[in-house]
This record gives C-alpha cells, sequence and structure tokens, in this order.
C-alpha cells in the first residue's frame, strides 16, 4: 500500500528555494508552496503550456497528453509542463526565463534592491496591533494610541485618517479589547490611515487590478500579502455599444451626458467583473482596500468620468496623464469606501497608463540593451528604449486582434478557437478549454490567415483564390469566405468561418502596426538587429505563434529567440503597482522620460502603412525568412 | 471754503509706517490703509477703549464723549482714541502693546523670521495663471500645462487635485483663454489643488475662522490676502437646548442619534452665521475656500460628529486630540465644495484647541518668561509657562460669565449690561451698542456682584442682607432679588435684575476658576511673583474690569499692570492659524509639549474650591490690596 504521506524534496533554480511536498503533488503546487513563481496562465487546465520547465535531476511523471504542448527536442532535453507534472522522486528544477512570471521578476528586483525598504511596501498594508487600554496615567485619546502603537510597530507617522474612520471607534476598541487591524497606504513622510478594523484580519488583505481596454476589460483579484492572483475575469467592455474604437466613443460622449453614460458603462463593466471575483472567491467586497487600473488615455478619462473630446483634435490633448488618486467610491467602484484607486499614468493622448504598465512590466526602462514593446489592442502601441532614453507611438489597429470587427470574432475565452492549421484541405484547431468553438479570437485569426495564403487559398495580397476548388470556400452574395468549422461542430450550431471583409480588415490591422513599429525604428535610428528583445504584448489570445504572426507581416522577420509573448503585460504592471509602491513611482518616472512621436502627422508612417497592407509586405527583403 | 482733498502723513510707530490720509480721516482708518493693525474689538463705534494711542507729535481732534474711556493722566499723556480721533496735521503715533492685535503680532514675528517663507503661507493661496495654449510641439494635457504653469510661478510641485476639478476643465480652459486662478493649499513638499476658477480671482480669497463655544459659537470672516477681518457674528450654540454644560450634552449624545443631533445642531449654528457674514460682506459662499475652527475637545468631537461619551468617564479619553483634515462639506459646512477645513487640536478631554489657540495667540510658549492664560467660559482653562515647559487644567466654571444659568444673562451682544457701578443707592450702567437694556452679559454681572458687596447689599458670602431696606431689593418666594433696571428702561418691557441664585452662581464659577488658578500653580511650584504676564481671555464682554474682577476673587491679586485681558484668544489663534500655516504647525506643537493636571482627581483642588467660595476668597491674606 502506498504511504501517502511520503514527502520528496524539490529544489528550484535559478531561485535556489527547496520545497517538501507530498507525493503526488505537481510541480506547479510545489513550486506555489516555495513562492517561486512559474507561468500559469491556463489555470493548471494543461493547455497553455506556459509552465515549461526542465527536470536537471531526479525522476517525474509527467501526463502524456500533455506532450503535445512540447517538442520532441523538449522532451529528450528533460522538459515538462510544472502543472501536469507529478512529484514522485526528490527533483532539481530548472525554471526557464519565459516561464518565469513577472512575480518572479518582483521577488528578483526585490532581492537587488533589498536596501530599499520602500520595494516591498504594497499600495495598502495591514497591520494588527494589540494596544494597552488606557488608564488615567496614560489617558491619550483612541487615535493617539493607536498611532503610537503603529508608530511602534512599524515606525511609522499617521499623516491623516478619514474621518469615517473614527465614527465608532471608541466602542469597537473596547469592544474588542484593543485589538484592531490598521489598513495604511504608505507616503514618503509617513502613512495614511484607510481602515481600522477590529480584532485581527491582517491576513486578509486584498487588491483589484484592472486592464481597461477598449474592448476587453479584464480584472485580477489579488492577495497582497502573498502576491497571489486569486482570480482573474474579463469581458467586453460594456461601452462597446457606443463605439467599436475610442474615436467613435469620443464622439458619442461629446453629446450631453455622453460623458457619464461612458463612465458608468465601464464603471458597470469593472464593478461586475470585482463581484464575480470576490463571490467565487468568497472575499467580502470591503476586504478589498486597493485598486490599481490601466488603460488608454481615453479609457482613462472615461473611468474618471473626464472629458476626452480634445485627445481626437489637433493638438491631440488630454485633460491629465497623470490622474488624481481617489477613493474608490468617489468614482462608483464597489470595494471599501476609503479602498483608494491608482490609474496608472500616461504618456500622451494615444499612449496610455497601459504602455506604461507594459514598459514596467517587460524591465525595458531599466536595462541597458535596447528593447521594444509591441503591445497589440484596438490601438498598436509600441514602444523603444533603454535605462537612457524611451520613445513610443500609437497607431489605430481596430478591433480585429481582439476579437472585434470580424464576421466570428471573440474574445479569448472558453471555446474560442485559438490555433488553427490547415494540411491537404483537413482543417485541425484547438479551442481554449478545449470546449465546442464559439468563435476564433485573435491568435486564432493569425493562425487562419497564415493557413490561407499557406495553403494558396487567398494571395498574398488577401483575396481569396476565386476560382479555386475548395469545399470549405463559399460565396455569399459574392463575398468569398471559408469555412473553419461547421455548424454542427460549434456550440452555437452556427458555422464558424473567416470572410474576405476579416482578412482585409485584420491586414489592415497588422499593417497599422508593422508600420508604427517600423516608422518608430526608423525614427529613433535603430535597426532591427540592435533590439536585444522583442516584447509582445496583447490580449489576443493565450499565446501567440510567434513564426505566424512573422509570417502575415505582423511582427518584424527577426530571430525568434528574440521575440518573447508577454501576454496582457498591462494587467502584469498594474499587478506591480499594487504590490510595491516602488513600482507605482517607477510608472510616473517612465511616463515623465518616454518621447511620443505622434504618426498621424508623420508622413513615412503612411507609406509605411501603404506598403505593409500585403502578406507579409510589398518589400519581401524585409521578411527574407518567409517562404510560402 | 475747506479743501476736501488736503493730506496730511501719519507715522505709525513702533512700525515705522508712514500712511497719507485725506484731512478728517480717522487715525484707525489711516492705520488700516497702512496695514497697521490697532484693536478694534466694537467695531469703530468708540465705545470698547481698546484702541487707545498716543499722538507724540501732531494736533488731533478727540471726539470728546469717548473721554470717558480715557484717564486724565491718559488725556494729558496725549492718549486717544484712534477710531474717534480724526487728522488734521501730520501726526506721530505711538502705539502702546495693549492696543496691537495680534495681526500685529503676526507681522512682527513675519519679520523676525523674514528667511521662513512658509511663515506667510496662508492655509489656503490663490495663484494666477496665464498659460500659453497647447500646439503639436506642446501638447501636455491641460493639468500638466496647470502644474507647470504653477511651479513656474511658485516653484510648488503639484501634490494631487480633487477629481471634481478636472470635471469641466478642458471647456473651462479654452473658453477663457487659458486664463485661471488656482487655488492651492501647501504641503511641506508641495500643493494641493483645490480649486481651478476661471479668469483672475485670486484677489477674492477669504476664509472663515470660528470659535465654536460650549455656549456661543462665534464667526469671522477674513479676507486672506490682507488679513482683514471682514465681519464677526456670534450666536447661542443651538446645542444649547440639548444641555447647557459639556457634560449634560455628551450625555444627550449618548442616545441613539444622539451624537448626530448634537453635530447638526453646531453644524447649523456654523452655517447660519457663516451665511450671515456673507451676505453682508457680499462674498458667494463658493469663494470660501478654508476654515479653522478651535473648540474645547467635546465641541470638536461633536462639530467632526464625533462620539465624546468617554470625556466624562474616567480615565476620560477622547477619541481623537489631533484631528483629520477634512472637506468643509464632509461635515456639512457650507462654502466651497472642495474648501478645507482644519480643527486646532487639543491636549485632553478638558482642555481644547481653543487653549491652544490661546496660548498660541498669546505667544507664552515663545517667551523665555513664564506666562499664563486664563480662559474664562464654560469651562474655565489656565495654562502656564514658557519656551521650555507648559502645563494646563481645567475646571467646570457654568456658563454664567457668558450669560447662561443667571436670570437676565445674555451673551456679549448689543443691549447687553456690560458696565455697572452703585452709588448711593444710584444705579450707572452702560450697554454694549449704547441700546435700552436686554440683559446682562459676563462683564456686567462682575461689575454688579462687586458693586453690590462694596455698597454693603450683599455680604461677602454673596447672601443679601435681608434686613436691609434698598428701595431695588425685593423678595420673590422669599428669594431676594436686586434690581439693575427697571421695566420701563429696559428694551423688553422686563425688570433687569441679579437674583440670590445668580449670585451664588457666580460665586461658585469664579471659585473654580480661581480654585484651578492656585492649584495649578502651587502644582508647579511657582509663585504669582514669578509670573510675568497674565493674560485674561474669555467671551464674557467687551472688557473686563480687573480690578473688580480681583475684588470678587476671580483673578489672582497681583499688579494690574501685569493683566492683560486679550478678549477672545480662541478666534485669535484660529485666525493666525488660517493666516499662516507655521502657526498650525506650532499650535500642533503646542498640544504635543503642554502637559495637562487632571483636576477631578487632585485632593488640593477641592479645597481650593471650597476655600474660594467667598467674596474675594476664604483666606484674606491671598487678596491683601482688596478692601470693601
Amino acid at each position: 500500500m502506498k504511504d501517502p504521506m511520503k514527502k520528496y524534496c524539490v529544489e528550484f533554480f535559478p531561485n535556489g528555494i527547496s520545497v517538501e511536498v507530498d507525493e503526488g503533488t505537481t510541480v506547479a503546487e510545489a513550486a506555489r508552496q516555495g513562492d517561486v513563481f512559474i507561468n500559469n496562465i491556463c489555470g493548471s487546465e494543461g493547455i497553455c503550456g506556459k509552465c515549461r520547465v526542465r527536470i536537471s535531476k531526479g525522476r517525474a511523471e509527467a501526463d502524456e497528453c500533455t506532450r503535445a504542448l512540447l517538442t520532441g527536442e523538449d522532451v529528450r532535453n528533460g522538459y515538462v509542463l510544472a502543472c501536469q507534472t507529478q512529484v514522485h522522486d526528490n527533483l532539481t528544477i530548472v525554471i526557464p526565463p519565459e516561464s518565469r512570471t513577472e512575480d518572479s521578476l518582483i521577488l528578483i528586483t526585490e532581492a537587488a534592491e533589498a536596501h530599499n525598504e520602500s520595494m516591498d511596501t504594497p499600495l495598502v498594508t495591514k497591520v494588527y496591533l494589540e494596544l494597552p487600554p488606557p488608564t488615567i496615567e496614560d489617558s491619550i485619546s483612541d487615535l493617539g494610541r493607536i498611532s503610537r502603537g503603529l508608530k511602534k510597530e512599524t515606525g511609522l507617522q499617521v499623516l491623516d485618517i478619514p474621518l469615517n474612520c473614527l465614527y465608532s471607534l471608541e466602542e469597537d476598541l473596547r469592544k474588542n479589547d484593543w485589538k484592531l487591524t490598521v489598513t495604511i497606504a504608505m507616503e514618503k513622510n509617513g502613512c495614511w490611515i484607510l481602515d481600522i478594523e477590529p480584532l485581527d484580519t491582517a491576513d486578509k488583505n486584498y487588491g483589484i487590478v484592472v486592464d481597461v481596454g477598449t474592448t476587453t476589460v479584464v480584472v485580477q483579484l489579488i492577495e497582497i500579502n502573498s502576491h497571489k492572483v486569486m482570480g482573474v475575469e474579463g469581458r467586453l467592455n460594456l461601452q462597446a455599444r457606443y463605439g467599436e474604437d475610442v474615436i467613435s466613443r469620443i464622439i458619442r460622449a461629446s453629446g450631453k451626458g455622453g460623458v457619464d453614460l461612458l463612465h458608468e458603462a465601464v464603471i458597470k463593466t469593472i464593478n461586475e467583473l470585482i463581484e464575480k471575483l470576490a463571490c467565487e472567491n468568497n472575499v467580502a467586497l470591503e476586504k478589498i482596500h486597493g485598486i490599481v487600473a490601466a488603460g488608454n488615455t481615453t479609457m482613462s478619462h472615461f473611468l474618471l468620468g473626464l472629458n476626452p473630446r480634445f485627445i481626437r483634435l489637433e493638438p491631440y490633448v488630454p485633460v491629465a496623464d497623470v490622474y488624481p488618486q481617489v477613493f474608490a467610491r468617489d468614482i462608483g467602484i464597489r470595494i471599501h469606501p476609503n479602498g483608494i484607486m491608482r490609474i496608472l499614468p500616461g504618456v500622451a493622448s494615444y499612449v496610455g497608463g497601459d504602455i506604461v504598465a507594459g514598459v514596467l512590466s517587460t524591465g525595458i526602462a531599466r536595462h541597458e540593451k535596447t528593447g521594444c514593446l509591441i503591445d497589440i489592442g484596438t490601438n498598436g502601441e509600441i514602444a523603444i528604449g533603454n535605462n537612457e532614453w524611451l520613445v513610443c507611438c500609437s497607431a489605430s489597429a481596430g478591433p480585429a486582434f481582439e476579437g472585434g470587427g470580424t464576421r466570428c470574432g471573440m474574445r479569448a475565452a472558453k471555446g474560442a478557437i485559438e490555433k488553427i492549421s490547415i494540411s491537404n484541405g483537413r482543417i485541425k484547431y484547438r479551442t481554449i478549454g478545449n470546449k465546442r468553438p464559439i468563435g476564433i479570437c485573435g491568435s486564432g485569426l493569425i493562425d487562419g490567415i497564415y493557413e490561407l495564403v499557406k495553403n494558396g487559398i487567398i494571395a498574398q495580397n488577401g483575396k481569396f483564390h476565386r476560382d479555386l476548388k475548395d469545399i470549405r470556400l463559399t460565396q455569399v452574395d459574392d463575398v468569398p469566405e471559408y469555412m473553419i468549422a461547421y455548424p454542427d461542430e460549434t456550440e452555437t450550431g452556427t458555422a464558424i468561418v473567416i470572410t474576405q471583409s476579416d482578412i482585409d480588415n485584420l491586414i489592415k490591422s497588422k499593417g497599422a502596426v508593422f508600420a508604427a513599429i517600423k516608422s518608430l525604428i526608423d525614427y529613433v535610428g535603430v535597426l532591427f538587429d540592435e533590439i536585444d528583445r522583442f516584447y509582445v504584448a496583447g490580449g489576443f489570445g493565450n499565446f501567440l505563434d510567434v513564426p505566424k504572426a512573422i509570417a502575415i507581416g505582423l511582427l518584424p522577420d527577426i530571430p525568434e529567440e528574440k521575440i518573447q509573448f508577454v501576454g496582457n503585460s498591462c494587467l502584469t504592471g498594474a499587478r506591480m503597482c499594487l504590490l510595491s509602491k516602488a513600482y507605482l513611482d517607477r510608472s510616473l518616472e517612465i511616463s515623465r522620460s518616454m518621447t511620443n512621436i505622434e504618426l498621424s502627422n508623420y508622413q513615412p508612417f503612411t507609406e509605411e502603412y501603404i506598403a505593409a497592407l500585403f502578406l507579409p509586405h510589398t518589400d519581401r527583403r524585409l521578411f527574407p525568412s518567409v517562404r510560402y
């Protein structure tokens, strides 16, 4: 009989952390127990392949069915998926850089900056205090007693406190034997008290991070003390009904009450996501005291109820790019009434806090070698730079990469086709969560269009070969479309197709992104070769097939190993700022030091855009490795 | 014919300021024009005698009828009342210390601390900006532009801004040609923006100061730029209906909703006074951006809506003694919605911000020589100290000095009898504003009781001589009372009397105050002789007849010249804090450095109290100069 309590030691590198775990524990779980952070994009479902680690010593039992996500070479070299591999031996595990999450970045940075105490100061901190009751010899005020206790415990001076914390303080303190938990927000010269709760709730410190996307809003619930992401939820921004892109929404907002309408829509979206997460994780909304949001400049304006109308008019001036700190309640966000909200600062009207978050999370602004961040959403934003300089630009990409503006497009959620391959007239696809397909998300669309060119179904100008005999190619009202999933395969009973118009839209989108990259590279006078690392961010799926993204001309033709898909870098940056005020300060530095290049007035961009409306590009010399 | 434009030069000392004025201008008006501050307690009505100045060179025309307020020696020495004296010659004027207001103290301090820039930083400051409109080369955000302009103008970094300032900012700026006035509140490392108004309103910077007394609430409207008191209004605290003293109000507040009731009453009192002042002076409420209040600890609690119930229970602990900064709107005060409110910090449950304000305004804590402040209101509070140490105590005096708890008592308002003399059975009295009498205020009561003893109408134990034949002495239900004004003399047609019970109450009140002074003096081990200056503050009238106050045993028997009546020192201290943030900081230092002696547990106090229930005192050795 198997001993259920058999223990093994698992050592992780480069962290150098060892944990002892029960036999049968997964490697991913072992890592969590040791606070070693490994990518877990799919929630340990074994479908994203992002938790690839190498077993350098010891024997592990890997789930066979996940082998599809590993190459033969991977398997020979000892790679496994951490979430699908059980511990049955003492193990030494090496985590490759691409499988580390930004949380490990935080840990590494914290280690490096160990002397900088503020590095481990989250936006909100909880401190448990047990105070001596007042006597005639020690009769200072209740608040004075708390301030004195807090100073003794943390060394921090209390700067101020919201009045509502004092309303039943005298009763709460005496009822609970002078045991209390103070929630504080750190400042340079002290701290603000945000909340005083009875008894010890210091282990219940929750925060929220929000990626306020034009098309999609994504929210994470964070356990601040452990840095743990308790859950993530995304949904269509309810503003979508008022227009697909920022320009149409700004126009919609220009009428009477229009700003309120768009403000309320995004607040409703966020509140619903927070409530869902709080409910699923059994966390009361009043236990959430901090929220960090990032979005493009227009979204940040609507979030606060500011009027972004001059963003679309030359000289493109926002009301603000550094936003006031507000109580979440002031803008209708339902967490603790004194919960504070920070919105990451932006750079210009079309380069917002989402890009600042991306630059922060990828570390571009800290490294000597030049890096490039390409964030592909409804807008495509590019930032290039290093620890000495930073430039950025943006171009409207349209909603195609996030599943908008295409017939069967959807956001990267369960049931979305995220991977397509076509071979000898046979189609294989994979959906997120292995569900019956509902639509195609951005990464699926990129795959699909690549496969259509590769198989000679569309030409390199994106047009279907009308005379082609292919049972999946049909004409509806004289417009060709290609069948990806027949009605009987899908969840909805409706066929999933890629239409001529979808392809035209996607080519325009990828053309705008590539033209922006090329324009910026040329503007700063660097060569693609001189860029050490390309970080690709975006909400178009859980992963991006980099060679295919190059092959359609979305990404430049550079060695694959230089390109790293970083997923939702906006959310990552926002989370870093929630967990460490030092990152919040750094986000302000980044926003201040980044130079925005306004492409709308930049003649070469228009030329680059037209040249890029081809698969991969009209200038084949730019894509030497691409062969169709 | 007289030339109406004839000009004369008036030079003021010790200020050394000269002004040229039209012939016939009063000396007080000339001082105002030169920003020289002279006491003006009665509003230039020539009745308080507090603007006594000496003409050392030149000829002036003094109003004869005001001579009553000057002694013969004064007149011989060239003293006049500044408000009743017209300029008909070039004059050199010397302002004696007792006629200088605390505003001159501020000026003098400012001169002395000229290198300390923050000394002239009021709670709220207005800065007018004309900004360059945005261009494609200079397209920073609207808020960024304002911050940049403000930094250029003042050197100050903007720390934060309330969200509501940004709501129609983009429109206001463009409509008004980028001309705007920013209202800021200075902090150590920068400033907060409180308001952004179109065009130039920098000269309209108003503030409010409030003395939140248990019996009386007094409000001043201040023009911050010029330090000018535009108006003052006082009225009974509407809380009075819930009890006469703090203890009865705390008990009243202990029921459900009780705190709200008392909170709303005091807020209503203050709002009505502010509205009256604003209306009279043609100042819109939204032009008032700052308010400083001071009161005893219980009043400060009710003001903020805090529950003071543990103030009356041993060990007498308030919820707070340093109060949060709030937006005035948060507690229902109607000024500009972003107007900020500071409440001066207190020391203990029975020594509040009013005493801290008094210590601040008298300068006790800055001088080497020991000073003593005696603030006589519903509570009597005493502070003794110098620039090295400060101790304080308080004793319940009851409302008699503020016109409460006596049959015909009233606060020091127009129509109040403030001065009484009895000679050969004839009574002379003077009312505030020379109106028909309505009642007797504190100073009138002190005079009255002195005169009753002096004329052998009451004995030194305060009891009427029942067998005395005096037409004014009557018995109502066997209780004797003395007629001060017959019904046909009064405004109301009701007789104004002093009853046995009034006298008994006043003796208890003065006994408590004197016992507190004596106890504290003995506690710290100093002698009366060692105290350089006694400052007497209180709301019992526009002036205090010091010899009579000594003769009834309210004040210790010390040389009259050492005693200075400073009027409402609470209001003065609050005004100093509105006009200079440095004083606000100093008020915090004072509150932290002052040691409270709790008399309720201090046995000698009870003995002193009983010994003091006599006119002037059971121990005649303490009052050698008093002869009846």
